[in-house]
């Protein structure tokens, strides 16, 4: 994001990061990589291309998953 | 899913889901696979010709299961 | 439930398993057996002639048990 | 409960329990028997005369306890 | 609470109790008595004179404590 | 407190505490000390010259530290 | 925070925080340090020129994190 774009509420962070690589950091120590699709106020989010990640490199691929909300402790572009 | 559906909002991805075979992971590191028969907006989720899954191979069947949305952490195709 | 019966809803799998024997899967790694007799939207479920078991087998026998509904993880037919 | 009673609606079970005795299952791996004498639909429940039990023996006497909803996974009569 | 007292609904008894000793039992193995001094629908409850016990016994006196309702388990007279 | 103020519901004690010091339970052991400069329905707080405190002695001082109501399992004066 | 600012409600504490650095303790022993960017009455907040901290020393940076309000324990200037 450049700093041209002023967030000022959290989910505009999301809105700016659509089509874009995203990293999540899930309960359970579960990390997941992937290109955000959609989210919603829950933050359901459903990302393409996705991988889930152990020490950092690929482990599983998804071509898209749907991520429940209530699990997520962080996204980060 | 194929390039040409376009999802903008997370449940569209599993819409598009349905009558196929999905992947579900569970807390308590269940993993549930079988065909998405129905869903609704608390991701309570129908499968239909499902099995459980221990260390990715088939370990319970089951003709239809009902499985409780807040126990889910993501499903993928 | 034969195939001639449509799922639509998750709830409809519940409503189609009325009055036959369901199994249940609790949080706590709990598995509870009996015949459904009645269940609400929170997934409250009243089981009769209902037996709690332990390595698929039966532990403990309820002529009547009240499940409340956040417990559960999945139901079964 | 007889058969001659219908349960269409889980909180039925609990209805025709009023001043009966049931015996709970908590979280923790908590059990109290008591006689039921008000719930609610938080599944609040009060019991009289009611006691605490560890390995199916009576531990601790309450004259009334009130038990929170949401630490209930069952109740059987 | 005598038996003249009718409880019709759980909060009934905390109703009868108020400026009583009561005994709570929360999460993660806590208990405190107290003078019960008031409560809400969330359960959330004002004891003053009220002590932590460990093991039975008094460990840590308070003047006045604001215990929040959810980490309740159950409350006895 | 003094006798003299009558607590009829439980956030009338957090409001007779404005100003005053209030030593916080959170979920996870964790224990903070500080001034109480405000508070919400949902129980969140926050403390002025506040302290987390280990075995009962200042480990960390913060100026100013915004807590979240669901953490929170006692607040005492 | 200046001793000029009043705080009425909890979250005029964030409102006063904007566009300055904060430290976030969230569950599972995770903190993370950067400015604060937005925030909602979920608590949900976007730091920008953020870090996680491990120790009190710097892990892992992130340009912008959103970080999901059910997860946080406190928020300090």
């Amino acid at each position: 994001m450049t700093n041209d774009m002023k967030i000022t509420r959290p989910f505009d962070m999301l809105n700016s990061s659509l089509n874009k690589q995203v990293l999540i950091f899930l309960k359970g120590n579960v990390w997941i990589r992937g290109k955000l699709k959609a989210f919603d106020v829950h933050l359901n989010i459903v990302l393409e291309d996705a991988e889930e990640l152990e020490n950092g490199k690929p482990k599983t691929k998804f071509v898209d998953v749907f991520l429940r909300g209530d699990n997520i402790i962080f996204v980060t572009v």
